[in-house]
């Protein structure tokens, strides 16, 4: 049952009530988990609700991978359903599922992402244009954050291209325009710190999500320096924060509270 | 458990042995199949089992669009690990995934795919690039179509950006340099058939795989003209025989034979 207001509103809203910007990536891997906790699902589940408990006032929202809960098959889209009602409303959560299909495919997994899961919102593919994202923005207060330029090193196969008018420029202007409601934002991999001010240009109303830091070595102070506070930059961490340490509930709190004073620091 | 050869050795002896280029598309919607076989998840299993065993014999293949199983949460997906183990060997199976996202993630969502559902082939989307989509084609007896020129009305938003050298032509290109295995496909709409022969002239070794068919208005006859022996275009058709008629099973049956022998005179 989401609060009052567009997504952004709950965006902005979250961050002031929680002083947080922080997006903790649930990715739990069995084979980097499993010294401290198992690997089998139960024991995933498990340390995955240890994990929000410890750290659900403690962070902006939950970013929910599908792709690490699919590996188990319906017994892993059981666990994604039994995660995200474990956090409620104690955090915003972001469906990380890059979905991107032609109209009725696509409304058909807004369903599963926001009628079904209840989640807050979710990661969109553009590659297959408007009609795979608007199902996904017809409710202002769950949120779109389209992939405009990842954190990977395959980014640069297409988003770059061509080199003199970027695709994910066109993408950042293309979603500025489609986010009438105040319920779209960007992926913007912090990995890019050179291309985050051109982004900002092109996508003047848009929060932005940035993932890279961390494992992936991206610059949390040029990630944040593109954001404003009408239109913040969330800072995702998955395995930065779930394997700090010797990987323990203490040293993931840790990893959370440092990276929160990292980034309250340079907001 | 796939026969010996490579994904695309497979596609082209199905063709033979099945004497059908078509892909039957098991996306049943529970709004549009109520009316002859109910509308909860128990009388959709049962259809598309009866589906899958009248028709078994006559498809090339079946392609699973995984939005419509999702949309049924964890029971969704356990329908679809029945229905994939419910077709077996008997057809060619393709997950319309339309997964995309980075290295460690895409290795999750193949072995999702393959390891868990035993899937012969899945949908990929390029936007991500290289890493998004190497894991999906590390196996050559497992094949990957990527996306390059969808069907829907958004299709032309970015793929066809910019004009003078469009991203769906690059992505034909990049896709051929990636088929070392001969498991790599490409999505190419039916819709669109003035710009087929641009993607195969950049893709000359790709087999394709053509939605558009049927609801969506598609030429049959210049998809079919986009192929080659060694390189076929698979028709893929979903609606068009699904709800044909009636939407009896031997509506469905008769659709089937009418789809194999149209395109079987046009092939």
């Amino acid at each position: 049952m989401p609060a009052p207001g567009t997504f952004n509103d709950r965006l902005r809203a979250a961050i002031t009530e929680k002083e947080s910007r922080l997006c903790l990536g649930l990715d739990l891997d069995p084979e980097r988990t499993s010294r401290l906790h198992g690997d089998n699902l139960d024991s995933l589940q498990e340390a995955a609700r240890l994990i929000v408990d410890a750290t659900c006032d403690l962070v902006w929202g939950y970013k929910l991978n599908f792709a690490f809960f699919e590996r188990f098959g319906s017994a892993g889209y059981a666990w994604l359903e039994e995660l995200a009602a474990h956090i409620g409303d104690r955090a915003i959560t972001i469906g990380d599922a890059k979905r991107g299909d032609i109209g009725n495919s696509a409304r058909n997994y807004a369903q599963a992402v926001f009628g079904h899961l209840h989640l807050d919102a979710v990661t969109v593919n553009p590659y297959m244009g408007r009609d795979a994202v608007t199902p996904f923005i017809a409710d202002p207060a769950r949120g779109a954050f389209i992939l405009c330029l990842t954190s990977n090193p395959g980014s640069g196969d297409f988003q770059r291209y061509p080199a003199e008018r970027p695709l994910y420029l066109q993408v950042a202007a293309w979603a500025e325009r489609l986010n009438g409601a105040d319920n779209v934002g960007l992926v913007t991999g912090a990995t890019h710190p050179d291309d985050l001010a051109g982004i900002r240009k092109a996508a003047p109303s848009l929060p932005f999500l940035a993932p890279g830091i961390g494992a992936q070595g991206g610059s949390l102070e040029q990630a944040l320096a593109a954001g404003t506070n009408e239109t913040p930059t969330i800072i995702s961490v998955s395995r930065g924060a779930l394997y700090a340490g010797q990987g323990t509930l203490e040293d993931i709190v840790a990893a959370v509270g440092d990276y929160n004073r990292q980034i309250n620091d340079l907001a």
